[in-house]
């Protein structure tokens, strides 16, 4: 049974169980929230993750870590690193984006090394071995489409991201208003090159029902992706993007109706003054289905800093309502991201995540701050860095310069406010 | 004739003619701000900098570094690489906040070495001096602060930062309404602990009058210092902080009336959804003078990457209207910034302001994410490093991982989604 069948008929799963727990949140508005389609457990009957997930109202903001090889960079070695800093950094999902090597050898090994819920985008390996095999990307199938998903789903994928919304329209919509940056969405643009070739509907489109009744078999999650996410600050909110999120909103709703969970995707490149906007419209269209933004990206001139832009972009949307981030890391827009670029996207994510969890109410994130500012009122310097989102950063940076005075730091040392205002106050 | 004395007259200064190109205002517009108040040109009567900064209504979110010796580092040659950095990558002041070594020496040395308009403290310079020569903070005297005043306003320094509203009522306030980390301000808690020992009001605050005398005669900013800022999530818009507020609101229309320009200073640590009433408070009480706030921190767990932190709050807060950004390092909380602290913070700084630029509609800052899209679209590689916000690491970054093809980027190679839409287009 799946979790949307158990929910409306108002029973509690083992899964919502071990969400009820995790979150700390009552079982009744958990159920409710799940068979109205505002909160997903990512699983999978062929594969239950050991970390579960749940993404949606009232729980906390998550965070996901794209990993995986590119046609021109394959090291399994690195993407081993690359989960195991994720895992250890407190990554909730894990996207396997392979595009280089054995596409399904990769995705099993790294269904079989991580504990995490993991997501793939099967339209990237129909583009592969399509191109591979015969040619070109206008040369894949219908079938070569829903059999790589069928195949993923089988081996145990929690969350897919299907592009349901590029759509022959949607095409139609940027010919007439032409972007700055036309599509960046690597999904997207195969679907666009495939349907422009075979003068056809996209087949995850068409065949939607196809879709739903894979995903129903496993219980997967079907994450409908924006392919037509804004790639420019002067993309930003535009026709394209509008219609394609309208369009989710329907397939969502079918989706609910056939008792399979759904996230929508989200930008992309936004300016800071849209990104309410953007969430609400999202909310609102898609009766509050979780939302998954990649960045937002609050400006396009800071490549090797676009963890910061997408850290800036993600607290406010998560503030406003999204659910799950997908980090950005250093290497946005400019190479395959190495493993320090894995840890710094993180945690810049992990920032964001937990500043709108704050804003949100959550009351484990408020203790959180507490528990470190008593720490650093009294200069407990063990204890503030081992409640540092980083400790091992935060401890080499006290250690770095040599300080005389250990009760203080090298910033103020006799001057440190704390310890001036701790005389004032003394009975 | 001060600026502000310029302004009420209905006459543009040389120094408001600058402004006028540099910021592609209104004449008119400037002066009429410059003459209520919302806009303050950051200068001295003995030393003009050579790039000069207006800070407020209409214009560019600014940045401000800060730099200087500690007790326990005193490195003049570390300092002077930290403005070298600055000054390359985009800083609008600096403020020498030195409290080691021969602060007088250093000082006028900074003043010498930098193009920038620089600010100061001099409550610090006065209370090392008491502790060094009379044995504590609180054998400081009254003459001594305004000495050291009248010293840095006659060596040219362009705007001081003065905490007038730390006063006896701001600490009964805090002893009756205790915070998790009462006062984090080093002037702040300097003036408390000179307070307490002399059971006298802050000099700053009773002698305001003598204040704007000395910063009337050099034309300098009074930067309004908030010593009651939170330094914790858990403190946040307490009544403290907002009763120094509303005291330096009431501080600065004196100021105005003597013809002498004020900025007031912000916080500090708040959470996300505090930001927007925060600065709205400040614009409303102070009639619209600059806002010039410390971060916004929006998280305290994140020691070692506050550069981060204040770079969310940063964003968001120029956005809402704060007028400049004092940058956050990620050695925060832990030591004195090394050169490479003060380049991860600024460049973050510079992010938040250039964001906050976009939001606020300033015409230039669209232009640039503009360029850059554009140059991404055509894959110029060469352009997009030229344009983008740190040159040398998107280029070392671009350079990390060889590739085949230099049309593209190593995270898709051959599916670059911007080649394959150019095929799709293509007549």
């Amino acid at each position: 049974m799946n979790q949307i069948t158990w929910a409306k008929k108002r029973k509690l799963s083992p899964e919502m169980r071990i969400i009820v727990k995790q979150e700390n949140i009552d079982a009744g508005v958990l159920m409710r929230d799940i068979a109205s389609g505002r909160t997903v457990i990512l699983r999978n009957e062929n594969r239950k993750p050991e970390r579960f997930c749940a993404v949606g109202k009232g729980l906390t903001v998550k965070v996901n870590v794209n990993t995986g090889t590119s046609p021109g960079v394959v090291d399994m070695a690195e993407e081993e690193k690359k989960i195991a800093i994720s895992e250890k950094l407190g990554a909730d999902t894990i996207m396997d984006l392979s595009t280089g090597g054995d596409v399904d050898q990769i995705r099993k090994h790294i269904l079989a090394k991580t504990c995490l819920p993991v997501g793939t985008v099967p339209v990237y390996q129909a583009a592969i071995e399509a191109k591979k095999n015969r040619g070109s990307i206008g040369a894949m199938t219908e079938e070569d489409i829903f059999d790589v998903i069928e195949k993923n789903a089988e081996d145990g994928v929690d969350f897919i991201t299907v592009h349901c919304g590029v759509t022959r329209k949607a095409m139609s919509i940027l010919a007439r208003f032409p972007r700055e940056m036309g599509v960046v969405s690597r999904g997207g643009a195969i679907l666009c090159s495939w349907m422009k070739k075979n003068g056809k509907e996209n087949p995850l489109f068409s065949q939607f029902d196809r879709l739903l009744d894979i995903a129903g078999r496993y219980d997967i999650t079907l994450s409908l992706g924006d392919g037509m996410r804004p790639g420019s600050i002067a993309d930003a909110s535009d026709r394209v993007q509008f219609y394609e999120l309208k369009e989710l909103s329907r397939l969502g709703r079918r989706a609910l109706a056939a008792d399979v969970q759904v996230m929508i995707e989200g930008p992309g490149h936004l300016p800071l003054n849209h990104i309410k906007k953007n969430v609400q419209w999202e909310k609102k269209l898609c009766r509050g289905a979780p939302f998954y933004v990649l960045g937002p990206l609050v400006t396009d001139i800071a490549p090797g800093y676009d963890h910061i832009t997408g850290a800036i972009g993600g607290a406010l949307a998560g503030a406003y309502g999204a659910d799950l981030l997908c980090y950005v890391t250093p290497a946005e827009h400019l190479r395959l991201p190495d493993v320090n670029d894995v840890r710094e996207g993180l945690i810049a994510s992990k920032i964001a995540a937990h500043c709108a969890d704050i804003a949100r109410g959550n009351k484990d994130a408020y203790k959180r701050d507490l528990l470190i500012s008593r720490a650093r009122a009294k200069r407990d310097w063990k204890k503030q860095i081992e409640l540092a989102i980083d400790s091992e950063k935060a401890d080499s940076y006290r250690k770095s310069r040599k300080i005389e005075d250990e009760d203080v730091c090298t910033m103020c040392g006799d001057f440190c406010s704390l310890k001036l205002m701790e005389k004032v106050f003394r009975k």
